[in-house]
């Protein structure tokens, strides 16, 4: 039986990592499942965004490195299954819809890793975040190092990358990485609202936000500015822009299709 | 008669948005004014500083929407007039000089888009930033894709980008898109200020800075650091760099001239 | 003799800049000394981790312009001695091994730009902050227009390198730029403390996650991505990843040897 548990509900996809018995450690089984279920998310026309949480008290105290240590000896990077996306990021297609992620209590290792591939993020105020790789005589390989620095801060990121050390939520929220600071057991209905306002927008101008924003981070600003325009007469002449403009003169709020 | 009021006062050319009858709705023919003005500011030797703001309670509540919808339709980008320096900064020639900018009430979209290109913030505290797009049922194609995720945070930018709500002057300050909040009323004397005291800074030093920045930001550090020596030999011999060392030796305020 | 002291306890690498008399002003002669020192850190394997503090009431108020003006006019560059590593990361390698900077008082100029190379930073509250170079009628050199907009965010810096003033040590937390702040007398301590956290982490860890960020900051994200399980075979077969697997299951302290 999964430990990964997938939810429809509405227009979101819900993912729950649901192994609380071993404090949610990550096995490669868990990591296809996540990984297939982004691929869902990707493909179904129905599905706007995802939001991805966990059971119990902690998100997550780290993998389950026994499993894990052949994979990472080889050297070869995450076998990502047939259909799925990379739920670190690192190889093959980006899911092209945006993922909102809820956590809790222990944050370690490979759940500050996912969050950092995720577009908008909530955090109980107990959450202990931890890249604990060298304190175990390794380093993070699932894109810490590329991306903390990044969102972080270079010399914030390396703090905590360098020394192994715990932050809080009030740090991440400080620093960027999450965007809302709620009290334990609310952070799944905090992230599940944000899920909701995301699904109400106009899907084809959400996939366009995060296309650009995307290009721009990886080729830069010229690049992207070169392609801005490319999805604007499409969007333009879409039924979407059109509700968008009669529902604004009728001072309600807009029903997108994404058509 | 034009919407957009220059006005040159010391070596600050300041660029005011003036049509508070229509919440300052901005019309293809004030953006046309803007980058005119902009243009000015790069070429004419007197000029050292831009500094933008907008009459009345509110910056601006959006664009005039049926006047650009065939621009956007066209999906060619806007078009800057000869003379002119695109506002958005997305296409051809970045003004040389430094631009402060100033914001207070409703602050939308276009708003956001010309002040990430700006390299000085002021917020009144009751200003409302937003980007409205995915609630009416397009998206951002003045820059914010690429640029607020880069000025904010990947996740603080998209949850906004991605929802349409709105944020606080608050929020602003902390996310680092502007760098002093105060009163409503205040935000022009205190964007000023900041414009004056970069007015009085060695114009050839300014421009270095600002050229040096922008090749960073645009080709990274090994690229920036290999040119950046090159307008060294000029500005160490200019008058300015004379008039520095005496000043400093003087225990005065130097008076710079940019030669 | 040199004003530049190096001491090792430990497996940190003590620079301290030693010339209170002047205000620790930077001359060519001390330049040389930091850049050889931080060329023995990267050979020595003994060494672990560099830590950068200054002797006195103030890190330093300057450079001593008289003698570094002839280099400047040359417009060729920092000459980096033999054997040296510059110190402000603009040409030649990077040290492998991270280094930690304590400051204090007048931080200026060379201060911030050396502080921008270094990975985890402590600053009492006093420190004061200043790029002046455009008070003396020239422009920074050593990397501020580089990096202080990419750490600090974009107009966060120019607000700073366009004006000449100061900010405070508060301010340079609020932004990134450092991630302690501590009474004035304890930034040795506080960063001494650091850098022993760092000197307990595994090495092979350490210098991995360096050469990752560092790839993917000056490379991107996809590039960085495809080598980082370049180093995973050799570091999960070191004995230190041993040590981490069997401390853990102990419930001790990891004790690494960087093998």
């Amino acid at each position: 039986m999964s430990h990964i548990k997938t939810k429809t509900d509405g227009q979101v996809l819900e993912i729950k990592v649901d192994r609380p018995e071993k404090l949610n450690a990550l096995s490669p089984q868990m990591y296809d499942d996540i990984c297939l279920a982004l691929g869902e998310l990707d493909r179904n026309d129905e599905l706007r965004v995802g939001l991805i949480h966990a059971e119990g008290k902690h998100f997550s105290a780290g993998v389950e490195l026994d499993k894990w240590a052949p994979i990472f000896a080889a050297g070869k990077g995450f076998p990502v299954p047939a259909g799925g996306i990379d739920l670190f990021a690192l190889s093959g297609p980006r899911c092209r819809k945006p993922v909102v992620m809820a956590v809790q209590g222990y944050a370690y290792t490979w759940v500050v890793e996912m969050l950092l591939t995720t577009d908008v993020r909530v955090a109980a105020d107990d959450t202990q975040f931890a890249m604990l790789e060298v304190k175990r005589g390794i380093y993070p390989c699932g894109g810490a190092t590329l991306r903390l620095p990044q969102q972080m801060g270079w010399a914030n990121a390396q703090r905590y990358l360098l020394t192994g050390e715990a932050w809080s939520a009030a740090e991440a929220h400080r620093t960027g990485l999450v965007q809302q600071v709620v009290a334990p057991g609310e952070q799944y209905a905090a992230a599940r609202a944000l899920a909701d306002r995301i699904a109400a927008a106009a899907p084809l101008g959400v996939a366009a936000i995060l296309k650009s924003s995307r290009l721009a981070h990886a080729e830069g600003e010229a690049v992207a500015a070169s392609q801005l325009f490319d999805d604007m007469p499409r969007v333009m002449a879409s039924d979407d822009a059109q509700e968008g403009v009669r529902s604004f003169v009728e001072r309600r709020s807009a029903v997108f299709k994404g058509k």
